[in-house]
C-alpha cells in the first residue's frame, strides 16, 4: 500500500524537493495534502500534478481564487490559515506529515500530528527548538515518530541506527562556519547583510543563512539534537567543517566515530526521512571524495560567535528559555537584514532578552507561544533602543 | 556467563593487543587456550596471567621445555604444531576463536573452527584471501560467524550494520598508500627494503609493511572484502587516504556514505570483534579531528602499483587463483626483503606465476594448499631467474 503524505510548506525549498523525491516514487507515495503560503501559482501547479485531496493557503480570499483557477476535475478541498494546517496535519488518511514551514508556525501542526500518533518528517527547526521537550514527551506517549530532515540530524540518525544509546560518547555536529568564519572580530563589527548572506556551501533562505553566519544555526541544532536523540548538551560538540560534506558524526564509547558523508543535496535526507528505516535507490549526484580532495576540521570560536554559547545556555536553563532564544533571534536577524542593527548586536539582543525572562518549566503549548510572543516584543524594543543609540 | 576465548597467535602484535582488551574485561571473558610460535617466554608469561587450559607451541621439544618451566599449579595441556592449533580452534568449551597467526597456516584452524559453528574473530588476512569462498560457504552451512579484526573490514562491518545488502552501492577501502606512494615510477626501480619499510601511519610486521608499499595489502583486502561482505569486486573501490584515520567507508544506493573513523589503534577493531554486535566502553586514546585538521583522499595509481590490478584479476578469475596470488606474493616480498629482487620485480613475479596457473574451481582445502605450494615453488624459481638475470 502506498504511504500517504501531507506536506506542510510544499512551495518552499524543502517542500519542492520533497515532491521531487516523491515524483520518482509515485508507486510508493500518494500526496494527500499540500500547503503553500506565498507562491499560490506554484501550489496550483503542484495540485495539478499530484492531485491531493486537500490544499491549504494563507487566507480565505486566496482560497477562493485558487478554487476558481483549478480545473473542475480537481475534486479538492481548499482550507486556510493555522486551522487549515492543523487539519492536514491530522487527517486520518495520512501516514507521514512532512513539516517544512518556516518559523514557529510549525509548532502547532507538528504537535497536533504527534498527538494523533503520526510520523512527522520534520524540516522546520523551530518546532523542535521551542517545543522539543513537549513534542518528545507527547511522541513517546502516543507512539509517534519524529524523523529529522535537517542534513545534520539525518546524519546523526544514520550513524546512531541500531546502536545502543548508552554507547554514545558524543554527537559531533559539523558546521560550515557560515560566510564570516574567517572575519576578524573587528571586521565582524562592520559586516553587512550582503556579506553575511554569502554562504560558502549551502543555498538557503535569508534567515537561516544569517543564522549560519552567527553560528546560531548550529546552536539551534544543538537544541534539536538534544530532543531528537535524548542526548545531554554536554555530549553535543560542534566542529567547524567548511566543506560541509561530513554532515555530522557520532563518537561511541569504544572510541569509534561514525560519520555520514554526502553531496550538498537535501533530497538525500528528505528521502531518508520518507523511507526510514530503509534506504532506497536514487540517481542524485554522488560525492567523489577523491575529487573533493580534502576535508578539514577546526574548533569553533565561541567568543567570536557568542550565539552558540547562548543556545547552550538556553538549553541548560530549559523550559521556555529556548523559545525565548529563538524568538529574540528571529527579531534580531530581521533587524540586521533591514540594516537596523549591526551584526554584533544580534547576540546582544538575544542575551538581553534572555536575561529578562524567567523560564517556565514543563511548558504546555500556550506557555511556549506566550514566551515566544513576549521574547519578540522584548527583542523588538531592544532593537529599537540599539538603533536609536547608534544614531 | 563469560565468553570463552582461544587465541591463535597470542604472542604476535594482534594477539598481545587482544589480551590487553581482555585484561580490561576479565569479568566478561575467559582465556581457554593460547598459542605462540616464536616467543615462548612471552607465552609463558601469558599462561601465568590468564591460566588457559591448553597452550600450543611450534614443536614437541619446545612443548616439553615449556611444561618444565611452568609452575606446578598450572594444570595445563601443552600441544604443538598444526594439530595443536586445530585442537584449540575446535575445543568444545570455546565461544570465540581469535585467529591471529601469520600466513596460510591460519587457513586450516579457521576452517576447522567454522566447521564446528564457532565464532571466528579473524585477523589473519591469508585465510580469507586464499580460502574465502570455502570458508564462507562452510560458515553459512554451519551457522558460524566470521568477524573481521582488520581495521578496514571492521570499519565496513560497522558501516553496514543493519543496513540491507541491496542498498550497498560500493565499498570504499581506504589505503594509506604505504611508504612509497609519492615516489616516481623511476625512483621505484631503485627502492630498498629500508625505504619500503618506512610506513607513514601504522607500525606492522615487515611482510605487511612491504605489502602496504606495493599496495598488494589493499589488493588482498579487496579479496577479503568480497568474501566477508559478499560484494562483487566491481563494487569495491580503493581510495588513497594517507592519514589512515578513515578506516573505510560504505556508499549506499541513496548517495549516502557512512565512514568509520578513529585512532590508529588495533584494539578498537579487536574489541569490536570480541563484543560484536555490541559496543563497550574503553579508555583507548580518542581521535580529535580538530587536532588532525585535515583528511585527504586521492585516486590510487594502478599503473604505478600494479599489484592492485593483479589482486582484482585473481579475484575475477576466482577458484585457486587468489591462493596463487598470495603464495607468489609472499615469496616475492621475501626475496625483495633479502635484496634478491628489486621492488618492481614483485608484481612481475606474481604475474608470471599467475599466468602459468590454471585455476581450479570450487576448491577444497587440499586444492587450495596445493595451489599455494605450487605458486611458492614457481615464484621461487622465477625469483632465482630474476636474480641471475640481474647479475
Amino acid at each position: 500500500m502506498k504511504k500517504r503524505i501531507a506536506i506542510l510548506g510544499s512551495t518552499g525549498s524543502i517542500g519542492q524537493q520533497t515532491l521531487e523525491v516523491i515524483k520518482k516514487y509515485l508507486n510508493e507515495f500518494e500526496v494527500v495534502a499540500l500547503s503553500g503560503w506565498k507562491d499560490t501559482k506554484m501550489l496550483q501547479e503542484q495540485i495539478n500534478i499530484y492531485n491531493p485531496k486537500v490544499a491549504v493557503v494563507k487566507n480565505e480570499v486566496i482560497a477562493r481564487n485558487l478554487k476558481k483557477n483549478l480545473n473542475k476535475k480537481n475534486n479538492i478541498k481548499i482550507l486556510w490559515g493555522t486551522n487549515g494546517l492543523i487539519n492536514i496535519a491530522t487527517l486520518e488518511e495520512t501516514d507521514i506529515i512532512v513539516v517544512a514551514i518556516t518559523g514557529i508556525a510549525s509548532l502547532i501542526p507538528t504537535y497536533e500530528a504527534i498527538k494523533r500518533g503520526k510520523r512527522v518528517a520534520l524540516a522546520s527547526k523551530e518546532a523542535m527548538v521551542v517545543g522539543g521537550e513537549l513534542l518528545v514527551k507527547e511522541a513517546i506517549s502516543k507512539n509517534a515518530k519524529i524523523i529529522p530532515i535537517d542534513s545534520e540530524h539525518s546524519a546523526i540518525l544514520q550513524c546512531l541506527k541500531n546502536e545502543k544509546k548508552d554507547c554514545v560518547e558524543k554527537i559531533i555536529l559539523t558546521a560550515s562556519g557560515g560566510a564570516l568564519y574567517n572575519f576578524t572580530e573587528n571586521a565582524l563589527k562592520n559586516v553587512t547583510a550582503e556579506d553575511a548572506l554569502n554562504h560558502p556551501t549551502w543555498k538557503m533562505g535569508k534567515k537561516v543563512t544569517i543564522d549560519s553566519a552567527t553560528l546560531m544555526n548550529k546552536g539551534l541544532e544543538v537544541i534539536e539534537a538534544k530532543w531528537f536523540f535524548n542526548i545531554p548538551a554536554n555530549k553535543i560538540e560542534i566542529v567547524i567543517h567548511p566543506q560541509s560534506y561530513v554532515h555530522s558524526m557520532v563518537q561511541f564509547t569504544d572510541g569509534t566515530i561514525l560519520a555520514q558523508i554526502g553531496e550538498h543535496d537535501m533530497k538525500i535526507p528528505i528521502q531518508y526521512a520518507l523511507f526510514y528505516p530503509n534506504r532506497n535507490t536514487n540517481n542524485f549526484p554522488r560525492l567523489e571524495l577523491t575529487k573533493v580532495g580534502q576535508l578539514t576540521f577546526r574548533k569553533p570560536n565561541f567568543s567570536k560567535f557568542p550565539c552558540i554559547k547562548l543556545a547552550y545556555q538556553a538549553l541548560e536553563i530549559g523550559g521556555t528559555m529556548p523559545a525565548v532564544l529563538n524568538g529574540a533571534n528571529e527579531i534580531a536577524v530581521n533587524a540586521f537584514l533591514n540594516n537596523q542593527i549591526g551584526f554584533l548586536s544580534i547576540p546582544q539582543i538575544i542575551q538581553g532578552t534572555m536575561k529578562e525572562h524567567e523560564a517556565k518549566y514543563n511548558p504546555n503549548i500556550n506557555d511556549i507561544l506566550n514566551a515566544d510572543y513576549w521574547a519578540r516584543e522584548r527583542a523588538l524594543s531592544l532593537c529599537a533602543n540599539t538603533k536609536s543609540s547608534n544614531k
